[in-house]
């Protein structure tokens, strides 16, 4: 007999599990849609070529590509993000009304190494706008990533930054602009492995004492202080170009009243190298995970260069991160409840009117499920209480002859007596929610 | 360059059509949780042996399988349907409590012919439960696809039959077991090809003409006369088994008052050979799409088949033809709006102010878009026109000054004036839904 077991690096999520990621997508879909973005579906199959296209995702990431051929010999590989496909419609849509807003939730495949929270078969989540320029994109974004997470009740805030600022620093320090990139990716870590080691990994890239302190020297003046210092002395193209955005997008966040969730951070970078703008992160304040429970960034350069376009695409669009959410949420005990009812009906050799009264109540809008399989009311019982079934109603023929039957709490114990032709009123003041 | 295009049998859903198919499964899933069906989430690459087991899809199917390999050299495919994983799950997880209800929706693909209406790609909507031998089952999934065509404005009525009752005839027709399934899918086409079709099918398939006759005067007899014929007459166990199958599900059914979408059909087979018992198939009861919306079985020899288990895994399940219901709800003007946001904000010089009213009105819970691009009114009117956004706001200096602008509803040009301070109370005396 053949082996039973899921391939290496996916998951089945069982409806415990699965419900809650489910609640989860919905809310975020929600919001999404309240701002003006609009569901888009994307193959899972893509022709090759097309993920390895020089502005896709990269040499790296194509390693980890899943490769396969059709029957009609046409290499095809598992899309790895949904950044391509969105950059794919763009392309094969040339009519299509720009701005574009639009949300696309599905897998995504990448052959890596398997970790904790690192599976090769995987959900994203991105929301992406494609055809503004303005930083009402971006402020748009803080505000929908607010509204998300106290929907989800988790208090948040949004660590943001500009790449051209980055650069524009990077390169006021000294430094090759060959480098750059390197050097404002060990910047990144100036909270994870502090000042000293920042520093000795600048060291060892080769940048000399001269610049690293410098470069310091700026991040370290304090948030507000270096925009302010830099509005009045924008010492190149790169700095004045970042700082008028960033005046920009805090000018809408003020208006809006957002100040309080997001924090300039002169460290933030993100590994990604294609965004050229603003990036973010969003975080919990209560620091009990680290990760970043989204994040962003412009990226005005990469679906141009993809369709190889002389036609400006500029672009903003931020990922949601599902699992990551839905470890937050069961820490928190805010995942919800995963019972597959609300009420569940055992019959004692009456499953004719148990069945009757199943339709009743789901008629009146009730989440209802019945014991079918006959088994005695102890056990029936016990998988209710298993399942955190809420409710449970026994209905034998005593029931039947003297017309009424009981709703049973399972929590408290509590039993009320419920007339069959009072169903409606009495369920109602009975079971709330 | 690559040539920017989708693998053959593949489809990006575009928002316009995304957003309705999003709202059926939406639809779909609140029916499914009412009547106690769990989601489950299973992975979409599997090990090829699991695939290709003598109890999974069958050698058809099989070929149609896209095959690859991971970096650890191992066979992998792409599921072909979600019964495979719902077999894989139960086997995986001994401690399961029973019986397991669960839907899945989620993408398959199958490497065949492309046609219309046929994907290499696609989404299936399956719902299962494993442990009930009971006709409660199917008396429930009756009731919910009720219950689910009511939620769509759908008119439908179920066509069922037995597998059991059907192999019985065919028996007493004196036709041979090994040739029965044969014989069966040509008497499924009775509706299509008529009498003199089948026979002839049946005639060139080796089958007398006596046998055939047979056969017909059982099919022939009417319903209800059948029914009452065999319960009176069961020739051989199949058919008293088959026969008290469909009287017990009749009885839940005449009870629950489902008796007028419900109806018995001799003819009816479905291809699928892995069905035991009942099967059914939802059609339109206008007839105006004649292919079926959805359709089930009871299969008790599967998942047991597949695990090479002692244990007996009685199960029963449907899928709903997502692509379908897409089709007729559309063609009935039923599909709803796939407008991006109820009210559009644009600005003249004031995009600040919009931002914050944009917001406003997002807290308030509308779906809000606005103008970004800073292109002039007329085209920002034409988005919105095209976009089918119902309310549109303008914004300029004398709005501001005056505290007040005008919310004009797209499609009978009335414009009513709100003072900013009066926001919520006016929008909502405006906009309803």
């Amino acid at each position: 007999m053949f082996e039973l077991k899921n391939p290496r690096g996916t998951i089945d999520y069982l409806p415990q599990q699965q419900k809650v990621r489910q609640d989860i997508l919905r809310k975020l879909q929600d919001v999404f849609e309240k701002y003006g973005y609009q569901p888009l579906e994307s193959p899972i199959l893509c022709h090759f070529d097309v993920l390895a296209s020089k502005y896709a995702g990269g040499a790296e990431i194509l390693k980890e590509v899943y490769k396969l051929y059709d029957q009609g010999k046409r290499k095809l590989g598992l899309r790895y993000d949904l950044t391509v496909p969105f950059s794919k419609v763009v392309g094969l849509n040339p009519d299509m009304r720009m701005p574009f807003k639009r949300y696309e939730i599905g897998k995504v495949f990448r052959d890596g190494p398997v970790k904790t929270g690192r599976n090769r078969e995987f959900t994203q989540c991105d929301v992406d706008v494609v055809g503004v320029s303005s930083m009402l994109a971006e402020a748009e974004y803080f505000a929908m990533s607010v509204e998300v997470f106290k929907n989800f009740g988790l208090p948040i805030y949004i660590s943001y930054n500009n790449r051209k600022l980055l650069f524009g620093l990077v390169d006021v320090a000294g430094i090759d602009a060959d480098v750059a990139s390197s050097v404002i990716l060990s910047l990144d870590k100036f909270e994870k492995i502090g000042r000293e080691g920042v520093f000795n990994e600048l060291n060892e890239k080769g940048i000399s004492r001269n610049s690293t302190e410098k470069l310091f020297s700026f991040i370290e003046m304090g948030p507000k202080e270096l925009i302010q210092y830099l509005t009045q002395n924008p010492m190149n193209d790169a700095i004045k170009d970042g700082i008028k955005e960033i005046n920009e997008l805090d000018m809408y966040v003020d208006a809006a009243g957002l100040s309080e969730y997001v924090r300039f951070s002169p460290f933030l970078a993100r590994g990604l190298e294609i965004y050229t703008g603003t990036i973010w992160e969003v975080f919990l304040t209560d620091g009990s995970i680290t990760s970043s429970l989204g994040g962003g960034g412009r990226y005005d350069k990469i679906i141009g260069g993809f369709l190889e376009s002389d036609i400006e695409y500029p672009a903003v669009g931020m990922s949601f991160g599902l699992d990551v959410i839905y470890e937050v949420l069961k820490m928190k005990g805010e995942a919800g409840t995963a019972a597959p009812a609300q009420i569940f009906i055992i019959p004692m050799g009456t499953e004719k009117e148990c069945f009757v009264l199943a339709t009743d109540l789901r008629e009146l809008g009730y989440n209802v499920d019945m014991e079918m399989t006959g088994r005695r009311v102890k056990r029936a019982l016990d998988y209710a209480n298993k399942s955190d079934i809420p409710y449970v109603i026994i209905i034998g023929e005593n029931e039947l002859k003297e017309n009424k039957f009981k709703v049973k709490n399972m929590l408290d114990g509590v039993e009320t007596e419920v007339k069959f032709n009072e169903l409606e009123a009495m369920i109602k003041s009975i079971i709330k929610g």
